[in-house]
């Protein structure tokens, strides 16, 4: 029996590669876009789309306490510390298809390409499939590798609530069939100093390959952000014909300044080239007591902010809680910022990054260095220790909604460089 | 038999007053605060209580097309031009007890201490219980009184959607047993040249006459208004830590900069006299897209602008035009500022303003000269060429709030002055 190169038995998983794309389209459409809730319907469904390839592949499949999946090579040497190839299967609500997805399906494909290939890895390679990342419904970050890792706080499992029901993380968990008092009871199934090295392919969420007209970018590090889940400015609700701008407690207004006042810090940044975003994705009056002739008495708001640069960040909600007293002195109003998370910039590893601008270079796909923007698994990664590493793959359109759209060619590029990397540097 | 003054008769209709208003309260309470729907069922059941009365006190009831309840007084000469004295019946939604309905009250309890005087008045008083002057539910302001008057744009009745229900006013006010059809073919109940005056009593919507310890005001003249009921943000979902600020067309920012920028004209209209109010009492992103960590894609909000000044609000529809255009442009979102409503200033009648302060000087009554910065049917019937003056009762807490808080013997003096009124100038 003869045996293909790497590289040739990769590109010849594209068809697997686009069958596991169709099927998770096709079972977690929301009649919009794609929804895999955490630790919810689509999730699951996602998760056991990834199993079965695995299975057929010949691969071993186990779930840990949190509900994340492995899929296993086995490796020449069953001692020698794993590899392991994550992203997340969650999404947003009404999200895209390839966002964490895509990673999963990269590892699947690399392995399957080793398979075709015959060639068994120095070490187990561990394909991961991680819960729970997406922050949109639990106000919580990296909920499943940290779950792994030994490094989520906590108080989480009871703290955090899912933002469509209402209930706790724990008690989702449990529903989903996990164990949640594995992991209060400090049970850590994947301790970082076990591990060789993470390493998690995703689209872009921006425009900068599309625009570079780049297939592949290797990261050279991960944005930390701090975050107010749940913030509300509170006034007083009252006739808008009748009250003087002194008496008025409008918390549209009050609201309204803190964010133009992020917006002028972020205007300063850009031009003086310190790295910081910030988004307030959620900004609204209460639909039961609002009205066109009402002076808005209350305002529930969201607050993502994120650097490169931790201290900056850290800086920042200070810089926050500071104006927000001035805001509320001036304007009679009072902010309630609710609770801040907390998520470090990831640092990606010097030595694997070398390796695969070096992999890049050796196949000819064409590359760019690029920050990440948005937050990962694998920040959660690098934060606990373990050497780590990011691709990203050209995609259209963002992120988060319906319209992302990532070539498979562009997918095939970056699942084969990370291919050419398990079997040059394992 | 022999007859008490009006001053003194009309003091001892207190306990009557305030069993109207208990019983008003107590059968329109939603469980935080009132609600009484225009065109809906509080709206209704407060035309009964009126209406009651009124028949009790032997005066006529009678309705028209809009469903405005006019409750008579008969005067010595059925030819001679009726005094309306009227006021609202609908409420906002979670609102108080008092306002719009005091007016109607204040109307009736005047009216019973004519009766318990012994004083049939020179010409017909007509009570008037007016239907839909809130807004809120319909977009639209003064629906009952411009009914009447002949002045509501005839479009309303089909185009203007009730907030709640999505159904159009004309449908709404057939299910309340109005006839719609009649106003749409041009007939006039109330012509306006056929009417001597129109007064309203209303609370003060403000903190002036609390603050300057001051049981009643005059009214000096009301501010128009432009508004707009639904206007929208249009920017594109993202996720959003991948999008550099250049690329962003964040709806919340670009929202919150028209908000900022309103506020500063409001801010320079202040330090040079010039009269302005805006409020933005709506403004939300939507909850079935938007996240913590998305760039929001759509705000919807709505905008109120009012001045005495008609020119300077008018003025202020180009600036936002021209606003939001140069914001588009920036920050690449799209406004659509929807329906633009208006309703010009209402002048008072110089003659009428002078005998309510001679009437409150003879009385002994502290009152001091406001104008309305709120918007009430007066500006209807002033706007049609009714001579039309409103009078004020202190007020704590404002209005359009559970919490409004009238006290009783604040509003006996309004209607003290009212009953002077009607006595002695009619």
């Amino acid at each position: 029996m003869s045996y293909l190169n790497p590289s040739d038995a990769v590109a010849q998983q594209e068809n697997l590669a686009r069958q596991i794309f169709d099927e998770l389209r096709t079972k977690t459409f929301d009649g919009v876009g794609i929804t895999r809730v955490s630790y919810g319907e689509g999730e699951q469904t996602a998760r056991n789309i990834m199993a079965n390839v695995a299975k057929q592949l010949g691969m071993t499949v186990e779930d840990d306490p949190a509900g994340n999946v492995y899929m296993t090579l086995k490796g020449r040497d069953p001692q020698a510390k794993p590899v392991v190839i994550g992203s997340h299967i969650d999404s947003v609500a009404q999200g895209g298809n390839f966002d964490g997805a895509a990673g999963v399906v990269s590892g699947l494909i690399a392995c399957a390409g080793l398979i075709k290939a015959g060639i068994k890895p120095p070490r187990d390679i561990k394909v991961m499939g991680i819960r729970a990342e997406e922050s949109a419904w639990f106000g919580v970050s990296y909920i499943g590798s940290r779950s792994a890792l030994g490094t989520l706080p906590s108080n989480s499992l009871e703290n955090a609530k899912r933002s469509d029901t209402g209930r706790t993380l724990s008690d989702h968990m449990r529903s989903a069939g996990c164990n949640p008092d594995r992991i209060r009871d400090g049970h850590v199934f994947l301790p970082p100093k076990s591990l060789e090295s993470y390493i998690e392919v995703h689209i872009e969420q921006g425009p900068v390959l599309e625009e570079a007209e780049i297939p592949v970018a290797v990261v050279t590090g991960i944005r930390g952000n701090r975050r107010l889940p749940n913030a509300t400015c509170n006034g007083e609700y009252s006739h808008c014909g009748g009250v003087p701008r002194s008496h008025r407690r409008d918390a549209v207004i009050a609201t309204a300044e803190l964010v133009s006042f992020l917006d002028c810090v972020w205007e300063e940044c850009e031009a003086t080239d310190k790295d910081f975003a910030f988004t307030v994705g959620k900004f609204f009056t209460d639909q039961e007591w609002h009205a066109m002739t009402k002076i808005s008495g209350r305002v529930e708001f969201s607050l993502d902010m994120r650097s490169l640069d931790n201290n900056f960040v850290e800086s920042m909600v200070d810089r926050v809680k500071k104006k927000v007293e001035e805001i509320s002195e001036r304007r009679g109003v009072s902010f309630n910022l609710g609770n801040v998370t907390k998520a470090d910039p990831g640092v990606m590893d010097v030595s694997i990054k070398g390796e695969m601008i070096e992999g890049a270079e050796v196949l000819g796909i064409p590359y760019i260095q690029l920050a990440s923007g948005a937050s990962h698994d694998a920040a959660a990664f690098a934060a606990a220790g373990v050497p780590t590493q990011m691709l990203f793959i050209r995609n259209a359109n963002g992120s988060h909604n319906p319209d992302e759209a990532m070539r498979i060619s562009d997918f095939m590029e970056a699942t084969r460089l990370l291919t050419w990397w398990l079997s040059n540097k394992l």
